[in-house]
């Protein structure tokens, strides 16, 4: 029997299917494979081409030289400009503002050949606290509301240069998911005094079937109504509503859990296209004790019809507890 | 300089990029084309080959047998079950139901080798008349609560066999977008006393910057903050809040409109993959005043990356205005 499942959170059902479960083996994968040997803005020696970095942990060299490991650079082509104003204006019953906002690429190693969970944790944890720095550095722009960090790895996933990097998004609005995000954990906590996201990380640490890994700070875990198959949450295990409050042990153990559970996908599922983004709470707002800032890592192993972009209703071939336990029993050498 | 623009209804944010605009040609497209040559289940002679038909239009034959215009059966392998209780089941701080619903398909065409822009006007109104007369039916079943038409069309929107069909879904639940555009249309409603939809009717309509086509009974139009390139909406010009009071006239009208748009799209785009899906109000529902049903086209063009997953949040390439202009001035031979 297929079974109705209802994200406690944003209140979303889901259609969790066990007559057909799809195991990994199951699934029509691109695997991502780094080829090389093309001309790369994002490789040491090439600076010039992009546009200049906002920001650079370098072991050597001056401002846009080679010498770096993890670089920021704003997106040539963005998608919002930091020019305009903020004023919003109507067109009859419609709305409108100029595009403001900041859109920037993290780049998170000179070695283009190496993926993310190639790379060493220690080179992992200075990307998070790139995304650290620079939510720092924006936040002091009060036109801005929001700032999303986010990968994509793999064409299919929607990279369009191969070179290991993350982007940042800065936005004068709230991204709507995180908005309902914010909205529903609200309305949980005001009918039971307790952060939506803390009694999930007690429930699922305690029954176990859904978790994949789990640490002193961190859960990773397959939610239980999950839109996609293998869609797997890192969420800290203390309540933090803003991701730019992580300290150094827990973006040094945050790095391990990524890099961790990007390795068992990758060998789960071999090495498939994957997203990440992190949710947190807007930047100018104060700590909040019903939201709770974590990292949603999504596989793309679905041709996800049009039907779930006109409904938002998800059918999901995999249930969470069979995704976590084959994630979880993934060895690694 | 980019543009956000907010959806009145949903009040979803999107950024339309006005910078570096994409025309059709713009857009690595995949062309649906139907092979043929393989063993088809939804072909005449091969009746047997899918579960017993719960409806058919026919000239000649018997149930189940060939003669038919327009077949309706139950899905093979369905999402949902008819059998199952509707009692909800908490796991902890969790939801759950049995899967409880329907899901058929609709064989639109005994002719394996026509899309539905291939077809006459009427055999599409007799598609239309099918999904009216499923809609009645499955309306006496109380435990359901909202049925869902909508059609994959081309590989990569989704489509599993190219024989040309849509699909039905009746759920326990109503979608989570459906219910936004509902609570959306009700603020609108409560502050304005107007249906938003009518008043977008009216308003783009006037402007014209918008339209696509219009007759007597319908406006197609790209919404003013759509989330893809292309999208198109088709609205009925007068209000009403359930599809299945439409009359023979208006789906007679809705048939060509319908089939015109989507030719349009067919020249525009190079026979471009896309799904369709009808927005209406739950079944058990009285009229309402502040939602009207409609059915919204998505060209499927762009690799949406996984980000968009996570926000909720649309970079949509192509101004609707420039899209209108595209499919408006596209003369069908």
């Amino acid at each position: 029997m297929p079974e109705l499942r209802k994200d406690p959170i944003t209140g979303r059902w889901v259609i969790i299917a066990t007559d057909r479960v799809r195991r990994p083996s199951d699934f029509a994968r691109e695997t991502v494979t780094i080829k090389g040997g093309r001309f790369c803005p994002f490789c040491p020696g090439n600076e010039l081409k992009t546009p200049p970095e906002v920001l650079a942990y370098r072991t050597s060299g001056r401002s846009n030289e080679s010498g770096w490991n993890v670089r920021v650079v704003p997106n040539k082509f963005p998608a919002l400009r930091v020019e305009g104003n903020m004023e919003r204006q109507g067109e009859g019953m419609y709305d409108k503002m100029d595009g403001v906002g900041a859109h920037e690429v993290i780049i998170e190693t000179p070695d283009h050949m190496a993926t993310l969970s190639d790379l060493p944790e220690k080179q992992i944890e200075s990307v998070l606290w790139a995304f650290r720095d620079r939510t720092l550095d924006l936040k002091r722009d009060i036109r801005l509301r929001y700032i999303l960090f986010f990968k994509n790895h793999g064409e299919s996933a929607g990279a369009t240069l191969e070179h290991s990097h993350s982007q940042l998004i800065a936005l004068p609005v709230v991204p709507k998911r995180v908005q309902e995000e914010i909205d529903g954990a609200k309305r949980y906590y005001d009918f039971k005094e307790r952060c939506v996201y803390c009694d999930m990380v007690r429930q699922d640490a305690e029954a176990g079937t859904r978790v994949v890994l789990e640490t002193d700070f961190f859960l990773a875990v397959c939610p239980y109504a999950p839109r996609f198959p293998f869609e797997t949450w890192i969420v800290p295990r203390r309540h933090a509503s803003h991701f730019e409050t992580a300290d150094a042990p827990l973006l040094e153990n945050l790095s391990w859990v990524l890099r961790t559970l990007v390795r068992k996908m990758d060998k789960v599922l071999e090495r498939p296209p994957y997203n990440y983004v992190i949710h947190t709470t807007p930047i100018h707002e104060a700590p909040m004790a019903h939201y709770h800032w974590h990292l949603e890592v999504i596989p793309k192993l679905t041709k996800v019809a049009g039907f779930e972009w006109g409904t938002g209703f998800y059918l999901n071939p995999t249930p969470p507890e069979e995704a976590a336990r084959f994630l979880r029993d993934a060895g690694l050498s």
